[in-house]
């Protein structure tokens, strides 16, 4: 979907406008509707603002409509087909929409409990998360109070609406939606950055599962050429950096161990800010390595 | 088995010295018998010398017997229970008596190209190797030329009878045949040994295959009461050694991220040296951690 | 001076007793008196007891008389040669004995203010101490109230006369007096102990000045064959540890910029507790070290 | 000096041309004169690299001669004030305009001695250098024989010609001629880059000498604002940097030892290459701290 620039927006009849955002709140185009006639908009933030207000200004009973109108996360209209784009997408992101059938059955179990017991579908914003950590909300989200859990699903739609308005609109700013997780490898026994290192990043699952997430192989400066994630939230989730070192450090002449002592280099570690800065750098010698949350 | 006090061995008939040395070569009670008289033996290592010495001047046909009476690794003898108590203890350190069918297939099928090339059984002192360094070792050997696999399998069998020598026998000397495996803990965020991490040792591979070897908690000085592994060889292998470390930084009242940046650490690296010295430590904050090869 | 053993103290006359251990309190034989006739002492440590019981039980008056009977640090009577044979110890083991002219007038100037407002000589037990740290506990002491100072001075006492107990006596037991101060060299780059690699440790003074404490070269371990303080407090105070490691990387054939980036290494830190184990190891490569208090 | 704009030479009269660049080389305007006609240049480069050809293809007589008319270091011209601008700035850059009388006797004993072997002056690039790193230079040169020299010190002028006509010229293009010292400090404790944290870089005399080459206080991003040397060659030499931290963590609310462990931390390094990058990083806690050479 080609980003619609913000001046065609703030151009357009009010009919237009309204369809283009139909879905920015799941099903609810009132959000959009609400806030047409205030146009233009300067920004994305702008009408970021306005539309959260106007669901704010809402009261208690359209916002209830709205959680309502979400889907189950993996659920029965996930699996038949019957979600918005949008919803399609962003379950996929977190691989919800190739559970096993046990894991399939837990959320479905996850979800009939919630909905028992908050009255509202399970409401997470699922592009800022694994499933591991998704699974980990659900169980916390599940112990709150009602109240409270109006409240946060409230936010997790807002953060949702928000990234919508991100990949749908092309405007001057962005918002601060962006986490970035890069990495940086150090030969300290040569005093130099390591080039050609292979990196594979993997997300951990729950159990022994783990997903490749991104490759990629040093660059003379020992860093790769693109950030591992960036220009999206870095999902909430453990991950392992894995680097493979012994062929490097055999191609500069360097006598190795047979086996030698390091070759594949695991790094594991959580992410708990989805919008933070991960810097997560190998310092490697044959026989040492070390590690950091950089900047 | 109890060991038996080398005094008693010196001791002993010549007839009863050979029953207790009779499987030290594997099914060649000869090589006992041709050292009895020269009895009294001050040292366990005399004793090896000796044995080694005699089968040295056998000659070529009859260590071409001595090799050939050695059974298959992972072979149908082994599958009968048709082995020397000590191959039976030795074949199943590696793992070798509970292979997979297709584990099973390829020792058989790497067996028999070995035996087809070599003329010899493919022999290996197990106790000194994983599963995956003897399927490395195969290989290699395999593309060997047969007189020096006939030197090399010789070397091998005088490692086997050392290691059984040193288990049979209470001597005032120990062979030099143990390798040690130790870790330590620094909490580098209070200036202290961590006390109460716990440590499981993995065996790798091959494949994603990992089998707990070794597992303990700290004690107030950071390191393990003994060693991980110790008092025998190290097999040569790939090793994952993992540490949990977060619920230690909670305990002390740090605070973490949600979820924490570090929990469960793992330190990969591998071991060359069976009869060596590693010393894996792990220095570690809640935001950085470094291993290195210690003494 | 020869250690007495205990058994001859407890065999004594009370007469000899009290001679041998008239100054474990400063010019004031009457503690040693005060217990002479509960002998025998199974240990040293119930002789300090039953010792600093006496003087606590004393009271007021006779404590302030063994305050006031201490030299006043690097005062007249010191130069003058007029202390016991341990004040003399002591106060050169901290240098005291070797003052600058502005030295000796700020420690004269501190000496009459402190008595000036407490009433008794400013004690510490000089033997946990660097220069540095006496003139910083002198600053703040000064600044304390007077009967909070009664105490500390008491409690100085006690740790100066455990100290001379220690070195009077030979006994089955040592008081837990001592601290250390060790090191340990792992060559990082090699995955190896760093052997030969020269070590010097300096106390750091006030100002820029700085003197040899000890230097050693490590061994075949990385280690020094003795801690570089060891069997005595560590005193309080800052140091340096510096290493000389390019000739080491130069002696393995490790190819060196010109001049190295590394050759004389520094390692600056504090000891706070004279009685604490301080290890302080370096991990060092061509291109990269690091340190930290390890155990 | 305010520099003048290349296209602004290329369009003056050869005359003023000539007198603009009469000292690129030391009172030698015949290599300016021998360019003038080839004008207009593209870049400084250009430039310079007709200006060294000229100097090539002068010959041995005018190399000579031009050699000769380089100053003594530190030697009685300079100190009578009669050398040009460049010569007076440039060993001013490396502090031999403030000598004690020691190393002004040792410079001119050098000087004496190296005219007295080779002919010539001594020259070296002293933008490149510190004091210690020329006096290294100087001994080494003077073992060399003259042939080499006379290469060698012509070398040394063209480099000395390229960094001035850098600082001479304002051209679309720099030349390489400028290196890079920089740092960053990580609070591996917080994890999170350090604030607030007082830098100073010391260069390292001969013997205990040592002047402040740079100070500054680091960023949010734990960086220096500026390089601590940058835009310039980073001069040969040993240096210390040194970082203030137990503020910091105090200020963090980090319970630290009295006096703490770690305070005044510094990193000593030596610089081979004047034109290379070197970053010099400290990783630190309360309890360690690491560095190495990054990128």
């Amino acid at each position: 979907m080609t980003p619609i620039p913000l001046d065609t927006l703030n151009a357009a009849s009010a009919q237009d406008f309204v369809a283009a955002l139909a879905d920015i709140f799941e099903h609810s185009p009132w959000a959009a509707e609400a806030v047409a006639s205030a146009r233009p908009f300067g920004s994305v933030a702008a009408l970021r603002d306005a539309m959260v207000a106007a669901v704010r200004a809402a009261g208690p009973e359209r916002q209830r409509a709205l959680l309502a109108a979400h889907p189950d996360l993996a659920g029965k209209a996930a699996r038949a087909g019957d979600l918005t784009a949008s919803s399609t997408a962003e379950q996929a992101s977190a691989g919800l929409d190739r559970l096993s059938e046990d894991e399939y059955a837990a959320f479905h179990r996850l979800n009939d409990a919630y909905r028992g017991k908050h009255g509202i579908p399970f409401i997470v914003c699922v592009r800022r998360h694994t499933k591991a950590s998704i699974l980990r909300q659900f169980e916390r989200r599940l112990a709150s109070d009602s109240a409270a859990e109006h409240e946060t699903a409230l936010a997790e739609v807002f953060r949702i609406a928000a990234l919508r308005l991100d990949q749908t609109i092309q405007a001057p700013d962005r918002l601060p939606l962006a986490g970035r997780l890069s990495t940086h490898v150090l030969d300290t026994h040569g005093g130099t950055p390591a080039r050609g290192i292979p990196v594979t990043l993997y997300e951990l699952g729950p159990g022994e599962a783990r997903r490749v997430v991104a490759t990629a192989v040093t660059n003379h400066d020992g860093r790769t050429d693109a950030p591992l994630i960036g220009g999206r939230p870095v999902p909430i989730g453990t991950y392992e950096l894995v680097f493979t070192v012994a062929a490097y450090f055999a191609g500069r002449g360097v006598p190795l161990a047979d086996p030698p002592f390091l070759d594949a280099v695991p790094l594991r570690f959580a992410v708990a800010e989805a919008e933070g800065h991960y810097h997560v750098p190998l310092l490697v010698t044959p026989w040492s390595f070390s590690t950091y949350r950089g900047s």
